[in-house]
C-alpha cells in the first residue's frame, strides 16, 4: 500500500523514480533501519514498482535478514555507489526537506537529473494515519513511557536530584527490554519546570513541591510521548490552582477530539481555558504534535493548523503553564483518533 | 580566529555573507549548541563582522548565558524569523553538505539570493586543526573513555552477558559528571566481535575468549574513541595470533605518524603488516578518522587521503581483522599529531 502511493505521486509528476533519502522514512517503506551517519544512503523507487536500496557494503547482510525483498547496491568506502547504479533519471522526486544541495549535485551529475520534484508530502500524509501494526506498537510504548513514571515516582525523596532520578528511571526500564528514550528523559522539581528548556541538574527534591516528569521510551522504532506533574507532598496553592486549570484543558481539549474536527479547534478549546484563567501568556508552546517512528512528526497540533483530525493519526495533547518563581506544569497525552473520539493511549493517573 | 577565517572565504568568493546550519559548527563558531530539530536554526555572518543568530524565542535566554555576543533574531513557531532579518544577500555561502532544497527555497525567497557558493570546506580545515584548549578537552574525553574501559574489565564475568557490560559501564561513568557517549557503546564476546555492525546483546561471556570494547564519552562537547580487544582468560592461537598482528599493524602506523607525512601512508603502513600476515582481506575499514566535537570528523585516515598530516591534528588509529567463526580483533587510541610526532591520548593499556 505504501509503495503503491509513491508509484502513484511518482505517475502524477510524470517523474522517473523517487528517491528517499531520510532513514527513518526508508525505515518506514523497507522494514530496515540504519543511520548510515555521513555515508550515502538512499532507496529508489521507480514507476514499475522496483525498488533499490544503496548502502554501505557493512549493511548488505543486516538487509538482507530485513522484510526488504528489493535489489540491493552496496558499496565500499572507496567506491561511488551512484555510479555503480547507471541509471538516466531526469525527472527524479526528492525530499527537499532532506536532501543537500552538494547530494542534489551528485544525483544531477551520475543520474543526469534536469528536474527534481518534491516526495516529502506524500510521505507526510502516508505516515500520518498509523495501521493497526502501528498503533499496536505505539500503545506498547505508551505503555512503557506510563511504567516509566511510575518508576520515577517511587523512587521520589527529599534530597533526591533531577538527574539521580532520571538516571534510575533510565537503568530501570532497560529490565524491559529498552534501550533507548525518544528523547532526552526531563525531570525537574518545582519551579524548576517553570524553565522551557529545563536541563535535569543537581537540584535536590524539597517536600511539598511538584516533580515534572517528561519521557518517552522508543519501543520497536516507535516512539512515546508522557508529561506527569507529580505533588510530592502538598505544594502551594497557587501551584496547585495552575495544575487544576492545566489538567481541565487537557481534558476538554481531549474530549473535543473526533474526524472531522479542524485542529486549531483542539488547540483552542485549551488555549482558552488557560487563557480565561488568566495564564493565556504563559502556555508558550503549542497543543501538541503528532508521534510515531518520531517522537515529534507531522502534524502541529496548533492554532495555525486548519488541517482537520483524521482516524488513524496518534498525536499528543500537552498544554503546559509556567510561571518563573511558582511552578511549571505540564500535562501530555499520546492519543489515537478513533472513528468517533479518542483513545488515550498512555494512562498513568493525572 | 574561526570568524576571521570565514570572512576571508566570504570575500575571496565575493560574497554578501555565510549562513552556517550544522548545529555543531554554529557550537564550534559561537560556543552555543543548541539542537534545533526541524526549527529553523541559522549563523549569518556578513563580510564586515557582524553575526547575526537565528534561533527560536525559548532559547534566547540560554543564548544570552553563552560565549555568543552578536545580535540575535528569535522566533515563535508561528513566526518566520527569515522575514524578521530583511536581508538582502544576493550570493551566500552555504554548508552545501547540510543546506537542504526546502532551505534553500526558502534563502532564494526571503533573502533574494541568486547565487550559492559553499563554506563547507572552509569549515572543514578550520577544525582540522585544533587549538590547546580543544586538545585539552579532548584529552580528558580520552582519559574518561580509559576510565570507561577500566570499569568495563573489572567487571568482565563469567555468563554475564554484553548489555550487562554496557549497562554498568555507561552507569558507573556517570558518576564521573558523564551523561552522553560519543556513539552507542559496544561491547562484543568472542567471534560477535567479528561481525563488523554487531550490536550487544544477551549472548554470555565464556571462558578463554576476546572482549571487544570500543566507546567513547562526551566531555564538554569534546568526543573521544577508544578500541581495546581483552582476553578473558586465554583465548585460542589463532586468535592471539590476530591480536599481536593488529597491535603490531597499530603500533608501527603510529609510530610513521609527523606532520608532513601522507596520509595514505599511515593507511599502508597499518595494511601492508596485515596483508603480509594474510589477513588482507580480513581488515575491512579505513584505518581512523578525525576526532573533536564529533566522535567522525574530517578527516578519513585511509588509503584514499592523499592529504597530509599537520600538527594539531587528532585522529584515530583503529586496525582490526574479522574472521567469522574465529576472533574480531581491533586496537583503536585518539592520536594528537605533534611538531615532531604522536601523542597518544588514550592510554589503557594494550
Amino acid at each position: 500500500m505504501k509503495i503503491k502511493r509513491i508509484i502513484e505521486s511518482i505517475k502524477a509528476q510524470d517523474a522517473d523514480g523517487a528517491w528517499i533519502t531520510r532513514p527513518i522514512n526508508i525505515y518506514y517503506l523497507t522494514g530496515y533501519y540504519s543511520n548510515p551517519h555521513e555515508r550515502l544512503y538512499a532507496l529508489l523507487i521507480k514507476p514499475n514498482g522496483e525498488q533499490i536500496l544503496f548502502c554501505p557494503q557493512l549493511e548488505v547482510e543486516d538487509v538482507k535478514l530485513s522484510p526488504f525483498t528489493g535489489k540491493i547496491i552496496s558499496y565500499l568506502d572507496s567506491e561511488n555507489p551512484l555510479l555503480k547504479a547507471r541509471e538516466s533519471l531526469s525527472v527524479l522526486l526528492v525530499e527537499a526537506e532532506h536532501l543537500t544541495l552538494q547530494r542534489q549535485r551528485e544525483l544531477r551529475q551520475h543520474f543526469d537529473t534536469q528536474q527534481f520534484g518534491d516526495i516529502d508530502e506524500t510521505l507526510k500524509h502516508l505516515r500520518n494515519i498509523k495501521s493497526s501494526e502501528e498503533i499496536e506498537k505505539l500503545t506498547k510504548a505508551a505503555n512503557l513511557a506510563d511504567r516509566c513514571v511510575a518508576i520515577g515516582v517511587d523512587y521520589l525523596e527529599e534530597g533526591r536530584t533531577e538527574r539521580e532520578v532520571v538516571n534510575h528511571i533510565e537503568n530501570e526500564i532497560k529490565k524491559y527490554g529498552i534501550n533507548e528514550m525518544s528523547f532526552d528523559t526531563m525531570v525537574l522539581f518545582g519551579d524548576h519546570a517553570a524553565s522551557p528548556h529545563g536541563v535535569p541538574g543537581d537540584r535536590k527534591l524539597q517536600q511539598d513541591e511538584y516533580v515534572l516528569f517528561d519521557l518517552g521510551v522508543v519501543y520497536n522504532h516507535y516512539c512515546s510521548d508522557i508529561t506527569r506533574t507529580i505533588a510530592f507532598g502538598t505544594p502551594d496553592n497557587q501551584a496547585q490552582r495552575i495544575y487544576e486549570i492545566v489538567k481541565e484543558a487537557q481534558t476538554q481539549s481531549i474530549k473535543a477530539i473526533k474526524p472531522g474536527i479542524e485542529i486549531s479547534e483542539i488547540d483552542k478549546i485549551a488555549r482558552d481555558i488557560i487563557t480565561q484563567h488568566g495564564y493565556g501568556e504563559y502556555f508558550t508552546h503549542r497543543l501538541g504534535h503528532g508521534i510515531g517512528i518520531e517522537a515529534h512528526e507531522y502534524q502541529d497540533i496548533s492554532g495555525d493548523n486548519h488541517n482537520v483530525l483524521e482516524e488513524g493519526m496518534v498525536i499528543t495533547i500537552e498544554p503546559g503553564i509556567y510561571v518563573k518563581g511558582v511552578a511549571g506544569v505540564r500535562i501530555e497525552d499520546d492519543i489515537l483518533v478513533t472513528n468517533n473520539g479518542a483513545q488515550i493511549l498512555t494512562t498513568y493517573s493525572k
